[in-house]
C-alpha cells in the first residue's frame, strides 16, 4: 500500500477522519518513521492542521523538524488559536522563535499573552475564536453576522453580547436565535446571568462549572468583566481525564505528570517513584523501633511473628477503601467537609461490622486450620478488629483534614495510610498480646 | 427568608440556574425536610421539570411521593425523553405503574423499549429528540424544518439525514447549514462517513468515541442502521466521571456501586468491603506459612523480624506504583496490549534504578542509625533491591495480564500487588537470610 500509490492514498486519506489519520500516523511513526513526513505531505493544508492538533507531542516535534519553513507556517495558521498555542507550548524554544518570526506584531502579542497564563488555568485553555454580537441587533442581523462570521470560529453555537467596551452584557446560544422570531432584538432574549470564570481559575474549577451546569462552552472574563476567551468542552473532556489521572497517581505515591507512560524516559519515571518511596521507606522504619521495642515479647514467642504480614495487609486494605471514597466523593463534590462527623460515625459502625466479620472468620481458620493455640488466636483475631476500625476512621478522617488544611485530599490515599495505620497495629498487637498471654 | 414571601421568592426562583435551585433544595431537606416540596412547587413547571432532573435519587423520591398525581405527570411530561428514562429507573414499581398509566399507548410501548435496554450499554444513554432531516431538502427548507420542529429536541445542533426507512443517511451540524448557501441540498454537503453505535455497546466505548473524535453528539442505530436514538455530550460527561469512579474503587478493593457515599446504609457499605477484604485477608495468611516455615531462621535471629513490615510496605508500594501507570495507561488508550515486552523491559531498568537507590539509603541508615550489624543491612538491603524489582515487573505485568483475559485491568491494582509481593517478599528475605547469616 505505501508502494508509491500516493494519489490513491490521497484521496483515501481526505475521506477519513483527522482522529484515525492522526492514529495511523502515530502507528507508521513505531516502524517507518520516515514514511510520516510523506503521509503527512499528502494531506490538504486544512486536514493536515486538524490531524496534526490530534498528535502527540513527541511526533509533532518530529515532523516540525522535516518540514520546510512555508509547510510549517502553512499549518500553523490553518490550526485553531488554542491549537496553536498547545502546540507553542510543547515545542522547544528555537520552533517557537522560528514561528513567531512569521507572524503579525499584533498576533505575537497575543500569542505572548496567551502563553504566560500558568498551566492548569482557564486562560491557558481558552481560545479567542467566539462569536461576539451587539445588544441592539435583532434575530435576523444576529443571524447574519453569524453567517458572514462563523466559518474560523471554534463554536457559534453560543454567542457573546458585548458592549463597546468589550464588557459581556449576556449570552445566546444559536438554538434561541433560530427559533425566536426574526425581529426580536438580541437584548430581549439573550440570557443575562451569565456563569463566567476569570483567567486565572484552577482547571479544575472550570471543570467543575461545566459538570454542574451541563454547559458547551464558558466565557472567560477579566477582572473589569470584559470578555477575553472562552472555553469549550471538548477541552474540558481532557481535563477531567487529566485531573482523574493526577489523582490516580497522587493516591499510588507518584508525583503527578502529564507525559504518556510509553513517551517517558526511565529517568524521569523513576524520579516520579523514588521521592515518595524514600519518604515512606523512612516513615516505615518507625515499625522496626516498634518491633524492637517489643523484642523481647517476640522471641519469647516467636510464631507471633507470622501473623504480622496479614494483619498489616488487612488493615491497610480497610484503610484505603475507606479513604479511596471519601477522597473520591470530595472529588465529586458529594461529600463536604462539614459532614466529617456524619463520616465519622459512619464509619465508625461500618468498621464494627466488618472487624467483627473478619475477626471471626480468623479466629475460626486460626483454631481449626492453622491449629493455633486459643490464646494465640484471640490476641491475632482481636487486634485485627481493633486495626480495621482505627484504619477505617484514620481513612475516613485524613483526607477530610488535608482539604481542610487546603491540601490535595488525595496524597491522603492508601500507601501513607497503610505506613501510619501499620505502627499502630503493630503497638495494639504486642500490647494485646503481652496482656493475653501473659508477658509482662 | 422562608417565612412565606412566596411571591418574592418565586421571582428570585425564576431567574436563577436549575443546577443552583436543585442543590438550594437538597441543602434545605437537610434541615426542613417539609419545605422542600413548597420550594418545588413555586416553580413555574418547566423550570420545576428542570430542576428535578438535577436532583439526586433520594430526593427525587421524596418530592414524588408528596406531589399530586396531577403535578406528577406536569413534571413527568416536562422531562426530557433521557431524563425520563433515568427517572423510571430510579422509582419504585409503583411509582413507574403510576406514571406509565397516565401516557399514551405509544409512548408506553417506546419507554418500555428503553427501559430494557441493560444498565451501562449505549441504549440507557440515549433520547429520541432528536431534527431528523431528508437529504433532498435544500439548506433553507432543512432551516426552517429545524425552526419548527426544533423547540423540543435535545440538540439542535447536529442533524440526522434519515431515508424512508429511517436508515442513517449521514448527518450535518447546524454550522454548516448556517454557513451554506442557501439553495444547496442537504445530500451535497452532509457528512456519509458517520461514526454510530449501537444500542448494547458499553458506554466506555462510547465515552471513548466521544473522546477521540471531539464529537457533540453521536447516532444510536441498530442492525440494519436505522435510527434508534442520539446520545449527547453532557451525558458522556457523567458517563467519564463513573467509569473513573468505578476505576478507583476497584483499586481500591471496593465493590463499586452507583450511589453516593452519604446516601447509602451502613450495611450495603459493609457488603462492599467486606468481599475483597475476606479474600485478600484469607490470601495474606500464605505469608502465615512462609513464616512459620522459617520460624527456625526467625527464632535464630528474632531482630529479622523487625524489617519485615518495612519490607512489605516498600515492595507494596513499589508495585502499586507501576500497576497504576499501566492501569492508567490502558484504560487512556496510551498502552496498548502488545507493548507488553517493551513495558517489562522499561520497568525493569527502573526498578533497578529504583531498587539500588532505596537499598543503599536503607544500607546506610541501617549502619549508622539503627546500629544493625553489617549481616543484617545487607540482608535487608538486597532483599529490599530484590523485592522492588519483582514487585515492579509483577505491577506492569498482572494489568496486561488481565486485559487480555478479558478482566477488567483495574482489579490488578495496590491491594492485590501487595498481597502476592509481601509472599514473596518473604520468601526472598528468610532465603538471603539464611544464606548471609549462615543459618542453613
Amino acid at each position: 500500500l505505501e508502494e508509491k500509490k500516493y494519489i490513491q492514498l490521497r484521496e483515501l486519506f481526505i475521506e477519513a477522519k483527522a482522529a484515525d489519520l492522526a492514529e495511523l500516523i502515530e502507528e507508521v511513526a513505531e516502524e517507518h518513521p520516515n514514511n510520516t513526513t510523506i503521509i503527512f505531505r499528502l494531506l490538504p493544508k486544512d486536514l493536515a492542521a486538524d490531524v496534526f492538533s490530534y498528535l502527540s507531542p513527541t511526533q509533532k516535534r518530529n515532523i516540525v523538524d522535516t518540514l520546510h519553513e512555508n509547510q510549517l507556517r502553512n499549518i500553523v495558521e490553518e490550526l485553531n488559536f488554542d491549537d496553536k498555542i498547545d502546540f507553542l507550548e510543547e515545542m522547544p524554544a528555537n520552533v517557537v522563535k522560528r514561528i513567531l518570526k512569521r507572524v503579525t506584531d499584533d498576533e505575537r502579542k497575543l500569542i505572548n499573552q496567551f502563553l504566560n497564563y500558568p498551566e492548569f488555568s482557564a486562560g491557558s485553555l481558552m481560545t479567542i475564536e467566539y462569536v461576539s454580537l451587539k445588544k441592539e441587533m435583532t434575530v435576523a442581523e444576529a443571524l447574519q453576522h453569524i453567517r458572514m462570521n462563523g466559518i474560523d470560529k471554534e463554536t457559534i453555537y453560543t454567542c457573546y453580547v458585548l458592549n463597546e467596551t468589550r464588557k459581556l452584557e449576556g449570552i445566546i446560544s444559536l438554538r434561541k436565535l433560530i427559533l425566536a422570531d426574526d425581529h426580536l432584538k438580541v437584548a430581549e432574549i439573550m440570557d443575562v446571568d451569565v456563569i463566567s470564570t476569570t483567567t486565572l481559575d484552577d482547571q479544575e474549577e472550570v471543570a467543575d462549572l461545566f459538570k454542574k451546569y451541563d454547559l458547551m462552552s464558558l466565557p472567560v472574563v477579566d477582572r473589569e468583566d470584559r470578555l477575553v476567551g472562552i472555553i469549550t468542552i471538548d477541552d474540558i473532556v481532557d481535563v477531567i481525564e487529566q485531573e482523574n489521572t493526577e489523582d490516580f497517581e497522587k493516591m499510588a505515591a507518584l508525583l503527578p505528570s502529564e507525559e504518556e507512560y510509553m513517551n517517558t524516559g526511565i529517568f524521569l519515571l523513576a524520579r516520579r517513584r523514588i521521592v515518595w518511596l524514600l519518604v515512606l521507606m523512612i516513615s516505615a522504619t518507625f515499625t522496626e523501633n516498634i518491633i524492637g521495642r517489643f523484642e523481647d515479647v517476640l522471641s519469647a514467642v516467636v510464631i507471633l511473628a507470622a501473623a504480622i504480614p496479614m494483619l498489616m495487609d488487612t488493615a491497610g486494605n480497610a484503610g484505603n477503601q475507606t479513604s479511596t471514597l471519601i477522597i473520591r466523593g470530595i472529588a465529586l463534590g458529594e461529600i463536604e467537609l462539614d459532614d466529617y462527623l456524619k463520616v465519622l460515625w459512619k464509619e465508625f459502625r461500618i468498621s464494627v461490622l466488618v472487624g467483627i466479620m473478619l475477626a471471626s472468620v480468623n479466629f475460626v481458620r486460626m483454631l481449626l486450620v492453622s491449629n493455633a493455640s486459643l490464646a494465640i488466636a484471640i490476641t491475632v483475631s482481636l487486634t485485627l478488629a481493633l486495626t480495621v476500625i482505627m484504619a477505617k476512621l484514620f481513612g475516613g478522617m485524613l483526607p477530610i483534614i488535608a482539604k481542610r488544611m487546603k491540601l490535595d485530599p488525595a496524597i491522603m490515599a492508601g500507601p501513607l495510610i497503610t505506613t501510619i495505620v501499620d505502627a499502630m497495629a503493630l503497638v495494639v498487637y504486642f500490647n494485646i498480646a503481652g496482656m493475653i498471654l501473659g508477658l509482662y
